[in-house]
């Protein structure tokens, strides 16, 4: 079942930023929700590594769904501040292409509040491409630190909060978990 | 890909909590990813209603995947308080032979903080059967208000804030994004 684009009432910009887990896992509930109904959507990846293959790619390659990774990826001791900018750039041409071009129900920027941080991207530009989409579209952002111009234009914020998290007491990363 | 579930170092108990969007949603994420491992998970709903036919339900039938709801569904008015706690027993029995089987990498128990706020399950025994689990299955429960007790045998618990939501704005619920 295909749902009609422009039956949506209202496209919303939601925001999963803090510090907590759950950010980009929440916005992958929002793809697998909104693919349940048949909808449209696509997420591009700004800071993961294009070669990741993480439970969500391999997830998404069996589902027949369009997540792309595009970044060069955080290491604790680099940002990969140069090559992530590059990329960041040319992704976010790929990402007002499909804001904008009315074949989604959902684009999802997944850690899109780094390059916009960082001064990548002009926050400016951004909320303008968003201002202007299809009405219907749904647009989801996740990172930490989301700017608060781009807060005051969301529908929907919501702050993981880190209450208590294993990787502080030494227990490895898991697949299925953390990827 | 099947992983063997005997190859996770440890398996984790994971809360997602708090009064904002995302806890379901972040543990579906969970479902897309272990899924995408090919792991085995199931979700458990304690209180969405058996017909209910959301995104996640469609999603998971394409997927091939295990979710049940076995609820009364919640109200505005209304908690179908009775009705609740009784669905809610016997889906624990169910839980308990998931949780404990050996057959599953990922539990999710989804919402089962209400019936342990109401006292419709008796946190002790839940406790207890979490402890004698395999030691590689991962447990993963949502819902507000999840009870100190759990809180601190959790291995990663996350609160999601609400910061803004468009729901408060008077914006309809809408397909992909609440259910």
């Amino acid at each position: 079942m295909k749902t009609d684009i422009t039956s949506a009432k209202k496209g919303l910009i939601i925001i999963n930023t803090g510090k907590g887990k759950g950010k980009t896992t929440a916005a992958l509930g929002l793809m697998l929700r909104a693919w349940g109904h048949g909808m449209n959507v696509v997420m591009l990846q700004f800071i993961k590594r294009a070669t990741a293959n993480c439970g969500e790619h391999r997830a998404a390659r069996r589902m027949g769904l369009e997540l792309v990774a595009g970044g060069a990826g955080f290491t604790r001791s680099n940002k990969n501040g140069d090559e992530n900018r590059l990329l960041a750039i040319e992704l976010w041409k790929t990402a007002k292409e499909k804001v904008t071009s009315g074949n989604y129900n959902m684009v999802i920027l997944d850690e899109l509040s780094y390059p916009l941080r960082y001064g990548w991207l002009p926050v400016g530009e951004v909320l303008e491409v968003f201002r202007n989409r299809p009405p219907a579209v749904h647009v989801v952002i996740t990172g930490r630190d989301a700017p608060s111009e781009l807060i005051e234009v969301a529908d929907m914020v919501t702050e993981m909060k880190e209450v208590k998290h294993h990787l502080s007491k030494g227990v490895k990363v898991q697949p299925g978990i953390e990827f």
